[in-house]
């Protein structure tokens, strides 16, 4: 088992109406002004709004509100709302929505103390300071409620790429996933297939970590059972509360011990589809390309490969268990192929140069152009 | 599922010649002066004081040193080591040890600002404050490395009573497996069994938590074949290190999510085994009474302990699994009934009542005094 660090100060309040308790939380650190930043308004119709701005008032706690955090979010209105931030004398970001918002929302954090925020993810600059992030999360699956990630997409450059500093970690985070009851279906499957994924990138990576594989393995047949449980009904609040729970623990920490930093491939293949099609979902783009990696890299670490099939899919192969994720990904409503994307075949040579633009890709093998041509081609 | 919370603030650095880091993470905290706190002396034959010093003065950290923690912590060895601590100005406490050294570290780092530490302990008084603590761990089973919680014996009341306070989170623990490598068998085995009483203290409590029932049941599978491993070769790096992040896992909240604190009424069943008799260790005391208190509560949530049985044990009833159980723990050698213990039989009704002595016990099924002389009964 090799080597590792683990860090996550982030204080996560869980279950049925605990958004009330974000004011408490946002004045115990001092705190008497915060920015609301939030997407498009779905939270005005399902009663988190109203909960939120009632615990600000209660506990005394000023707020600007900045709206319109896209799916992809970009680093244009990261700019515009750091310089919203800065005149309105902001002490902490409250994001109130999915990934999207809560990755916007660190990035502002740490942009409020920079000339320019692109400088921190070309890795040209180092992140020295970040305004206070609290999040209320309303969809789960990211789990940036509880990393020290966030990923923003520069379009001028079609550049979707990622930060991490210590600094971002959310200092509290409330997920009551009974507000994602309200959730459009395929927002819930994305969010599933985000967080199966996330455990994937580490997991793949595996030899000798069997606590680390085993649990693993746990999240990874939870998030499938309760998915299952929640196409049969959606208001099923404890697969909801299963689901959030396993998506949390996909990305802070737990899922990745002593697998050093995971592959990450997938992710960089996705990143390259979204940075040219915004309107892609994160997950539906990962559900398209995670079977295709696995398709080409099970040759690499075989015997893990097998143990994935029995442990996850009960399946005596990893071609038997290719078969039943994608099925089940098709039966959730996820596409998993490039077409039903709407992507064109001829875009491949574009999707494979942008996915190189951060440097190498691949732990498990180190990937070339042609291989990850190749995966593309097996995606579509 | 039930609502909860959790936060845990503890960095944990893991991993082969980890230790000689503890100097500079010290060094971060702005701390120039610590406390080494130490049992009886294995860490100057292992090379784990060597490593440590070596490390803090090339931090320039200045040192003083207190031994002599025993297996079961005192009071009075905590109250003499407070009063060194307020002499010497001490910033904050270095545990180089076990959980007995890293409890007593915790007690001591609240107690420096109290009139009188026990108080804390009869909850008399508050927590408010406690000097930064910093662990190396060379024992692993208690958790104490990341947890909030610290044990103490109080000899002349016999009382052994806990303690709890997010002030006594570790700020730093270094885990490195390949010490415990010098450490005699049967310190290994309690640890290990102490680590599988946490989960399973959490674990029958189960219903609808998914997430964490099977993460729980990979854990327990996980200590059971690693330990499995260690019998054959006690130099076995890898089985050394799942127990040791396995140990970690059991009690620094993720096995307990959703899990309302869990039951622990065998925990109090121990500690009173132990306030009477210190020279039982926790995990040999902990070998002998949970199996009969699945005995006896088996017939409570019979559906789940049918659970444990096939996903822990491989068995088709909790019957068969206890006799698993049972010859799995004499196989690592351990103690399995409270004879192999020394206690004679008419100590019964002084442990019953000393099981009492800090409240009601029970969470599963509140438990009378009956009820717990006849669990010590069966244990007999």
């Amino acid at each position: 088992m090799d080597n590792f660090s683990f860090y996550n100060p982030t204080k996560i309040i869980f279950g049925k109406n605990t958004i009330p308790s974000i004011g408490r939380e946002i004045k115990r650190n001092n705190i008497d002004k915060v920015l609301i930043l939030a997407g498009s308004g779905s939270i005005r119709n399902n009663g988190v709004y109203d909960a939120v701005t009632t615990s600000l008032i209660d506990n005394k706690i000023q707020y600007t509100e900045q709206w319109g955090v896209r799916p992809n979010p970009t680093l244009d209105h990261a700019n515009e709302t750091i310089e919203h931030t800065r005149i309105n004398k902001i002490q902490a970001i409250l994001a109130v929505g999915g990934g999207s918002v809560i990755d916007e929302a660190k990035s502002i954090a740490c942009g409020f103390y920079l000339d320019n925020l692109w400088d921190a993810f070309e890795r040209k600059v180092a992140i020295a300071n970040a305004l206070p992030i609290f999040t209320v999360l309303t969809l789960s699956g990211t789990c940036s409620e509880m990393d020290s990630f966030a990923v923003l997409s520069n379009q001028t450059e079609n550049k979707k790429w990622p930060i991490g500093s210590e600094l971002l970690f959310p200092k509290v985070s409330i997920i009551d996933p009974s507000v994602q009851m309200s959730l459009p279906w395929h927002q819930t499957v994305n969010g599933a297939i985000d967080a199966m994924s996330h455990i994937m990138e580490f997991y793949f990576l595996g030899t000798n970590q069997e606590i680390t594989l085993s649990t693993d393995e746990a999240m990874l047949r939870t998030l499938i059972s309760s998915l299952d449980q929640l196409a049969i009904n959606p208001k099923d609040y404890n697969a909801r509360a299963n689901i959030a729970w396993a998506a949390t623990l996909a990305l802070n920490g737990i899922s990745g011990i002593a697998l050093n930093g995971g592959d990450w491939s997938t992710h960089r293949m996705e990143h390259a589809l979204s940075a040219f099609h915004p309107e892609i979902a994160h997950g539906a783009g990962l559900a398209v390309m995670f079977p295709a990696w696995i398709e080409y890299n099970k040759k690499f670490n075989r015997d893990h490969f097998n143990r994935w099939a029995k442990n996850v899919w009960d399946a005596d192969s990893p071609e038997t268990a290719l078969i039943a994720m994608k099925e089940k990904y098709q039966n959730w409503g996820a596409p998993v192929t490039l077409r039903e994307l709407g992507i064109k075949k001829e875009e491949i040579p574009s999707l494979v140069k942008n996915t190189f633009s951060n440097g190498p890709i691949g732990a498990l093998a180190a990937l070339s152009f042609t291989d990850v041509a190749n995966i593309f081609e097996t995606a579509y």
